[in-house]
């Protein structure tokens, strides 16, 4: 079914404790394309600059990404995004953020866009995000967002209004608290699910990820890696394939739901193995069903009642 | 099959962000008791003072839990430990240690308790728990063994030539990184491997437990909980629970150990809502059942292969 991604193409320029990276492609809807293709076709609705490598569109073209909906703004600089992880990996600081076209990004949605079934609002502006909900004369069968601190802290109210427009909120454990206001992450999670969402997904890094939705519950873990080697674009490339194997599927109950967050969670473990997009350029035949294998025999019990 | 227990069996203070106990009844092995006789049959092996209460003792025994190997020393006060738990629950303070009848405790394994097929090593001296070992003239089926970061920060050596002798050893995050020198939680799992335990357990408190063994990893979630009410020993429950269903079942097979590790992870997620052993103490038909079958739909997924 068709999918509708919003979200930045960027540059990045990462350290981590194992190294530095150049000034390499990023951007949350770079990875959400990266990993979405893989399973369905991706309409992106995004902006660059001049500066933007045309390669880059047409090894996602290939992948059957379309950018029509990408405005390419010749005589302007892509977003840019500089940061520096601290040794435990779960924290980082930002170095420089250079909003640069991401300023005044007004989204939009192209004509063959409209009646798209799944909407992916990668992390953005939540006006801008919001502006997309809009402009889509029929609302999606399921509308996925992520979203992050960056935006509760400076403009909550805008961020509150565009989640009540969403079916499936995307943030992490402490932005579920600080969205909340409740340390409990069960507690914050009833409170988060009477704001809009019906179904919450709480990431926890390597600590796994969890779906809610109503009174149920579904636990997915992260594969347990010798190194993480960069947490860039993880989150962003777990929410690309929750909601393309929505689409590929085109079932969102909750029992898929959970093989989506598997299949989310199984492709973040490609993500951070390498700098930025790399290792999910990379993927072969056959890599992303030998790790959905090794989460079945990670997860996967008999239950053996008394 | 039979499962022999040693630790503690104490009086525990605990104080909480939720509330404050009074001097109740605590100690590693009177955790694994209390859980382990829900599934098979307890051989206790411990050491009390005249001021342990007869009618704790009785109420297990109606459990079928034997105490020939207990030491009750009349003239002697019970090992006495007080604590007090952060904000966060994951951290504690120790505020009083009286070893008590624990300074001087010489374990001595009944002759009825020969021919065990399962040990279970509750935290405690390490040269303690070798000496349980060394008395046993058959080696058991598994031996199971927990400790703690106290022991390693005083007697590494001791830790080092106790834990070479067992075959599955159960630890936290924080103590594999300090047992193995590495902080990456998948190195650390290979280098205690090499150590002399074929299995290793290490609990995550609220993020749940990994099972390494070879080149396999498994994962078992903890219950989402609104409020962990006390933690205090829901790592001897989690411990009791593993091994009792173990020797219940009388297998040792990698998938029978999944099984054991998400039943342990059941009955810590009771231990945690009430202050001591009373939550458990509760338990009524059925409720053990319910929660296997709560971890089940947590965990459990279909596989989508792409």
């Amino acid at each position: 079914m068709s999918l509708v991604v919003v979200g930045s193409m960027a540059f990045d320029a990462i350290e981590t404790p194992f190294g530095k990276s150049d000034k390499i492609i990023g951007g949350a809807a770079t990875y959400i394309a990266w990993c979405a293709s893989n399973f369905c076709k991706v309409n992106q609705i995004s902006v660059v600059g001049g500066d933007f490598p045309k390669s880059e569109l047409d090894a996602l073209a290939a992948r059957g990404v379309s950018f029509e909906g990408l405005q390419i703004k010749e005589n302007e600089k892509s977003f840019f995004w500089s940061g520096k992880y601290h040794l435990d990996m779960n924290s980082r600081d930002t170095l420089v953020t250079e909003l640069n076209v991401l300023a005044n990004f007004e989204p939009v949605v192209p004509e063959s866009y409209q009646g798209c079934e799944f909407l992916m609002l990668g992390n953005l502006d939540p006006k801008v995000q919001r502006s997309v909900i809009e402009q889509l004369r029929t609302k999606p069968k399921l509308i996925v967002l992520d979203t992050m601190n960056f935006w509760m802290d400076i403009m909550m109210d805008e961020v509150l209004k565009t989640i009540s427009m969403v079916d499936v909120l995307v943030i992490n454990d402490s932005e579920a608290r600080q969205l909340s206001g409740d340390n409990s992450l069960v507690r914050a999670a009833k409170k988060i699910l009477t704001m809009g969402p019906k179904y919450l997904v709480i990431k926890k890094g390597e600590h796994g990820a969890l779906l809610f939705h109503e009174n149920e519950v579904f636990f997915a873990p992260a594969l347990p890696l010798e190194e993480v080697f960069d947490p860039t674009g993880a989150g962003d490339t777990f929410a690309g394939g929750f909601v393309a194997h929505l689409a590929k599927t085109n079932d969102i109950s909750f029992e898929n739901m959970k093989t989506a967050i598997v299949l989310g969670s199984a492709m973040a473990s490609f993500c951070v193995e390498k700098f930025g997009t790399q290792r999910l350029q990379e993927l072969k035949n056959g890599d992303i069903n030998d790790r959905l294998n090794q989460f079945k025999q990670l997860s996967n019990f008999e239950i053996a009642l008394v």
